[in-house]
């Protein structure tokens, strides 16, 4: 077993060198919580209303800002105030996936702009080191961290073999920016030559597809219990969206704390399970 | 040679099934012109002073809305406009990345809403056929047309060998909606059975990194001229940002002019010394 799976979170957070990663590292310990929520809803309000609801409960918020029809600035400053209330942060799923130069601009500008508020971002590996060059040029200044998509949990994934160990290798080349992955199991050691030392490496890894009822859905994704991530494969947080808010218009507020609460337990039970 | 490489682009047009791939050909030959420029600019002024010079010479316009700080709506509306003034289709370049559910949302909804007006949209075939059945949900009922990731021009892409073979078969299995590839050759055949039929395939390959003057950047990107990608690969539409409209504030209009008659005459050169 791999040094940083079987270490607490805490011991993790006291030696990480990326500010974002040793925040979310101190928040789960803090909060007993390795639980970060997918807000997938195209109202502000509502969006507003589920965060205020789960944040107790999670580490971190996963927010998809570009599908919110209604988005204007005074959105993230209320989305801020709700990070500080419930002490939790932020991880904008943004998939960037260009080349350098168009992700610096994506990241840093336009609309959103996810650097200024961003904890946390993801990117694809696939267009090669330059992504992580270009977004690594707006958000390390920033104290924000990166994280490479080494696999994803549909079915079909491109992201696997020799694809899952470039990425690797190319975060290992920027770990002062890319914190981990998002990935169904542990990267430790995965693309390494005989000669690299890895044993002080920490990654983090931040897998979806997880839930405790169902099994898939009808678009490609599938589901995995917060037992089998945590502790069979060594992930660190687990992604729960539409399995805590349900998929009807308005929210149950005592059905959602429940889930919530629910999901809390089971990945922070996985996880002591996993440390022993 | 394939048999789409050595029809001319009217040939093609009398007989594609998609609406959108089926209007871009008719542009082509309209405006003897197999240049898209590629519009990378963070205000809304800029952008459309750009799109209106350059517009007479391309047959499309590639976008990046999210970078545009001081987007809204109106600017689409304005975008629209020169669009039927200078008679050219709209590429919104997202290159979408995320599960069917997401990006379902992301294509229709959001503050850029890029199906309402987008022609043309692109997507990385890494997440498995159900990005492609996500944004067919959306795109499909307004004739959109779906553009794969097929290959990227940067340094160390991971879309190569079997992921590139990958995304033709996804392809393949959707060519009511995905109309071609972003790619640096053509893809005619590549990744099928020896059983399959692909004589009357027609995706069209449309290529980014032309530059006639400068072999690349500092961030990863790579350049090709007209005559590598479009005589000699094969490739159907040639993408050119910066090389045309510059790198500087503010545009000079004789010399965006002048560049983007250039590059247009050098694609449509390389086009018929291709169908000779």
């Amino acid at each position: 077993m791999s040094s940083s799976q079987t270490q607490t979170y805490a011991q993790r957070a006291a030696k990480h060198p990326n500010p974002s990663a040793k925040a979310l590292l101190d928040t789960i310990e803090r909060k007993k919580s390795n639980l970060c929520v997918s807000v997938d809803v195209t109202k502000g309000d509502e969006f507003l209303n589920v965060i205020d609801v789960v944040g107790p409960y999670v580490c971190l918020i996963k927010t998809h800002v570009d599908i919110i029809e209604d988005f204007e600035t005074s959105l993230i400053e209320k989305l801020q105030a709700l990070s500080a209330k419930h002490d939790f942060l932020i991880f904008e799923d943004r998939k960037f996936a260009d080349i350098g130069n168009t992700v610096a601009l994506q990241y840093s500008s336009g609309v959103h702009k996810i650097a200024t508020w961003s904890h946390i971002t993801n990117a694809h590996p696939v267009p090669g080191p330059s992504i992580v060059t270009g977004l690594a040029s707006v958000g390390k200044p920033l104290g924000r961290g990166l994280l490479l998509l080494a696999e994803m949990s549909t079915k079909g994934s491109l992201a696997t073999g020799t694809y899952t160990e470039e990425a690797v290798r190319m975060a290992r080349a920027h770990s002062d920016f890319v914190i981990g992955f998002i990935a169904q199991r542990r990267m430790d050691g995965v693309g390494a030559s005989a000669a690299q030392s890895v044993v002080d490496e920490d990654f983090l890894i931040l897998t979806p597809g997880v839930g405790l009822d169902s099994r898939g859905d009808s678009m490609g994704q599938q589901y995995r219990t917060p037992k089998e991530v945590v502790t069979e494969s060594g992930c660190d947080v687990i992604i729960v969206g539409r399995g805590i808010y349900g998929t009807g218009n308005g929210i149950d507020i005592q059905a959602v704390q429940t889930q919530a609460e629910r999901y809390r337990a089971a990945g922070w039970a996985a996880y002591l399970d996993r440390i022993g």
